[in-house]
Parts: C-alpha cells; structure tokens; sequence
C-alpha cells in the first residue's frame, strides 16, 4: 500500500487525517480528461472509452499526465464508475450522451447479474500498480468507486436520467429487492477498491453523484446506510487508508452523512456554504467546492474564489478541489493559474 | 383581483398568511399536463406547444382540468416561463428534448432584446380572466413567472443545461453585463405578474429552479437580490396578493433565501429534511415536498409519505405539494387516492 510503505505520509494523507496545511493539498475531479489535448491524443489509441480504461498503459498514462503538467498533490485513478456494473454482467458503452447501459428492473434485474464477472476488474488493478511506481512517493494516488446508490441509478435507470424514476420507483415499490441489489453492488465495490488498495492506492472516494435527488427517509436508507456499511468493511480491512465520500447535492442532508457514514473526509459541492462547510469540518476533512465554471473562466473571478474559500476553510483540514469535475471546455492555462494561486501561501 | 373580491378568502391564501388549516390545502406542480388524457386531448388543438399557452381558451381549460377532475386547492394557470423570453425577442420552440432558443451571450446578447413585445403576453391574461370565471370562489388561482435567475439560465444555454456553464460565465465574467439582462427580465416579469394579477390571480409562484448550481456569493447576487427586489415591487403594487418563492435544489441557503427575499411562502424540493421545513416555517409558509415518484408508485409509500409530511409539518402553515412536478407517466388514480388522503384529518 503506496502511503504506508513509503517513509512519509503524502501531504494528501495528512490532511485526510486531520492535519492542517497551508498551503493546502488539491486536486482536481476530472483532471485527467478532455480538456488537455495530450489526454486526446492518448484516447484515440483505444477503440472505444471502456477499452481505454481496460487497457493499463492508456489508463495509468491518462492518470500520470495533471500530475505532470500541473504538480497536483494527488493522482486519482483513471477508471469509471460503471465498470462495476459491467463487471455484474450488464452492457456498457458510451455514447456522444454519455453511458448506456441495457437498464435492469425489478422484475428480472437480479437474475441477470452475477459477481462473477468481477475479474474483469484486474486492469484497473495493474493501472495502479503502473500510476503508483510512475509517480513520486509526494503525490498520492487515489483510487475510486461509485457509491451503491448512485452505480444503482445508472443500473436501472440505462444511463444518466432526469428524474430518476426507474430506480426510485423500483426501491420505493420493492424495497427488500433494491436492497438485494445494493448489496450485490456493494459487495462488488468492496472487492474493486480492496483490489486498488492491495494495488497501491493510497485513499478511496466513493462517488455518490446522485445523492441528492432522495428525500430524507430514502437518503438515510440507500444513501446513508450502504455507504456506512462499506467503509466499516474497509476500515477493518485496511485500517489506515483513508475513505473520502463525496454525497453531491445533498445540501441539508450532509451534516447527517458526515456523522453517520464514518468517512474521513467529505466533498462538498459547489452549492454548499463555506460557513456550512466549516461546520462539517469540526469532524472531518473537508475537500471542496470551487465552482468548475470559475476555473474555466480564470483571471480575477478565479483568484477571488480561491481566496474566499482558503480564507473560510483553511484553518481546519482541506483538499482544494472543484465542487464538480473539471469541464472539457476548461482552459489548461487555468488550472496552471490555480496551481499557481494554490502554491502561494494565503498571506 | 379574485380573492380579495370573493368575501371569504381562499383556503390556500389563509395559510399562505399564516393560518394553519387541517387538513392542509394543496395543489401540485404540473398538475395541468401530460399524465391527464384529457390534456393531451387537449393538447393537440393547438400546432404547437407556443401556440397552445397563448391560446386563452385552450390554456385556461388546461388551467380547469385537474381542479375539476381532482378538486385541488388551487389551479395553477397554464403557460409556460419562457414565454417571458419569447416576449424580450427570444426565438422559442418546443422539441422532443424540451424548450430550445437562439442563446443569447454578452457580446450581442443585451442588443438583441427589446420590451417591446411584452404585448405578446397579453393572451395569458386573458387565459387568466377566463380560468377564474370559470372557478370557483373557494379555489385559488395561481400566477407564476420564472425568477430572474432561472429565466436567464435559458436564455444564456439555449435550453435546459447540465453545466450551466454559458450562463454562469456571461455571470462571472461580466457582473455588470449581466445584471443589465437580469433587470431586463426583472421588469418584464414585474409587468407580467402584474398583468395576470390585474386579471385575477390570487397568489403568484416565481420558479427559481435552477437555484441550485450556484456558490454561494453567486447565489446571494443572482437570485436572492434579484427576488428581493421583484417581491418588495409586488408589495408596493399588490399588498394583499401573497408571493411564493421556489429556489429548487438552494440546500443549505434555503434559509437565507427565506430570511432575506420577503417571500410569503416558500416551494421545499423533495431533498429538504423536514425538521429543516419547520424551520423554515417558523418564519413563513412552507409549500411541498412529496417525491414525485412516490406519487407515481402509489399505494402505501404514498400513504406514508404523505402522513410523515403532515405530521412534521402539518402544526404550521403547510401548503401540501410535490417537490417537483407531476412526472408524464403518473396514473391519474393516484392523484385521486392523493385528493382522499389529504381530505380526511390526520387523526
């Protein structure tokens, strides 16, 4: 495991762990991708998305190139969310509209899944034992998985939706099935990131994306509940590797996500408060929130928001990052620019 | 204007003043719409999507139908808010996918919009006058507009947007350009509420829903000093006609919106804890927040949905509504089992 053997903890691993560094440790979701033309170059080599991810040399160099460019504190994995699904038996590819996915419902949905299919997992593995000896013992790599509920709604509902109602309707109407079904994901994603881990990975962010479309009730059932369950399974498992969740667009909900989940630190999106997430930051980390619009702008919008959010946030523990992912349109001279703001020290 | 001509005020305008009834008056998001037969009926005596909001008696009997079939509280007149848009010169159609208009962006955008056509929207009026003749006096009827925030969201994106990132950057990058074109929607919205309240609205909604993607500075400047401003003219002009403000997906901020815009009432989305609510509702009305779903499942997951809103809620003044609109594929029998389970006390 990359942090453990090496003779220092990453300033990533620090922070994570409730120091306080100014200063702090960033990164970026979606730093590797579209909006650097070497990731282009390098993506026309495979056929199609899902093979790039499979195949190591692409997906650990997709992983290595911000590193490079940009010096972030931290890599995380090339990978995709969905290959958990793929690897339970479902079709994946991507369109121009992002994924597609032959949609399971509750009448059969179970019967055509199986775990089997998780060894088709290993590249990913191998991409990080590649990224990890590629990187230097200062930059940690993260690795990652969806969260149970937001891989379920891609699963039922075929791709990305707009009101979510196949998946909803599906756990509001069969709630012992959907469990069925999150815990066959679950058990999936703890066999995936204790792959990574055993791989080199240094920490793990579960990606709920679509956390915030549950009213309260549901969100402490498939949001909550599952995502409590895993990282008690991984914190037994590996005891010093840090678990980042990231519950997006859960607004009022998050306090209880943070109390209730054991993570060690929390993304917040871009909607959140600084003095909110000040509050989540009495008992964890907290990683967040510049809006990726503001970095695609860049100049003085860009500085004034970086400063605004070290000044509210950096006296307690805190990964620099976008509320979202970086957007394909972003400018790399823009993340030079944060790179630039983020290694002076606030003054 | 209806209610204050009537001699007993509406159930819905007491509680949106305060009062707390049991059971609680309602109404739902899109109750005109697709998931009826006879709107799609309806809906194709007109050519197109445009042309059937503008055609008053169409549009007021969209406004009629779900009152009729179901014996809501309140209708809600039948337009659309980008018909405000259309009226400022916006090209605007309706395709598979949803709105479409030729975006405007900062270089041009302010130039090629006038108040000149405002006239345009004078059939929405009659639409009005028609819906409340035929309505009767113990039914309120609901104006609505979008807020100046949402409304620019489409102007700027062309259509629906899942990165928002045209509108926010015309934002970021040009403040003062970009209040020029959200005051240029203040007051063509002013002049349109106050249009369908000379008519006989009895209360009017401003939809902010896209509230929800913006940090917080950003939402102080673009939706809450916006509303601030359109609701304290309301009040100048029309003191008796009470303002609901509905900041989908504002989290955390929903307080502050409550606490600073003079809204009467406020719309909770579906991902608002309720104890947060009866916070809210200790300073003004709260309007919502069943899933949509779960009026699409049925049965008793919407029997139990409904009784824990009541029960959390029902103590203070409670408008029961969805939390987003009625989805196309819902049953219509599910609305009437809805209308049975709010008539009866919740005992």
């Amino acid at each position: 495991m990359g942090a453990m053997n090496s003779a220092q903890p990453t300033r990533l691993a620090r922070v994570l762990t409730g120091e306080v560094l100014d200063p702090p440790p960033w990164w970026l979701m979606r730093q590797a991708g579209r909006y650097l033309p070497e990731y282009r170059a390098l993506r026309a080599e495979a056929a199609n998305f899902v093979e790039f991810c499979l195949t190591p040399s692409l997906a650990a160099e997709a992983t290595i190139q911000p590193v490079r460019r940009f010096g972030m504190d931290a890599a995380i994995l090339f990978a995709d969310i969905l290959l958990v699904p793929r690897a339970l038996g479902q079709r994946l590819c991507f369109g121009e509209e992002g994924p597609v996915l032959d949609a399971i419902d509750e009448t059969a949905g179970l019967a055509r899944l199986s775990s089997s299919g998780i060894s088709s997992l290993e590249p990913v593995y191998e991409t990080v034992r590649v990224s990890r000896a590629a990187l230097t013992p200062e930059t940690a790599l993260i690795g990652f998985a969806g969260a149970p509920w937001t891989v379920a709604t891609y699963m039922a509902e075929g791709g990305a939706s707009r009101d979510f109602r196949r998946v909803k309707a599906w756990a509001y109407r069969d709630p012992p099935g959907f469990a069925a079904l999150l815990e066959l994901i679950a058990d999936a994603t703890f066999a995936y990131l204790s792959g990574q881990i055993a791989a080199g990975v240094d920490a793990v962010q579960l990606f709920d994306s679509w956390a915030g479309v549950l009213p309260e009730a549901e969100f402490q059932r498939w949001v909550i509940a599952p995502t409590r369950q895993l990282v008690r399974r991984l914190k037994q498992a590996f005891p010093t590797v840090p678990v980042i969740g990231f519950p997006r667009g859960a607004g009022q909900l998050y306090e209880r996500y943070v109390a209730e989940t054991g993570v060690d630190a929390v993304g917040i999106d871009t909607v959140i408060p600084l003095d909110a997430a000040r509050r989540l930051q009495s008992r964890v980390c907290v990683q967040g929130n510049l809006d990726p619009v503001t970095l695609l702008v860049g100049g003085e919008p860009l500085a004034n928001a970086v400063r605004a959010i070290r000044e509210a946030l950096g006296g307690g523990p805190l990964v620099f990052n976008l509320g979202h992912g970086v957007l394909p349109q972003t400018p790399p001279e823009h993340v030079a620019e944060l790179a630039r703001l983020l290694t002076a020290p606030i003054g």
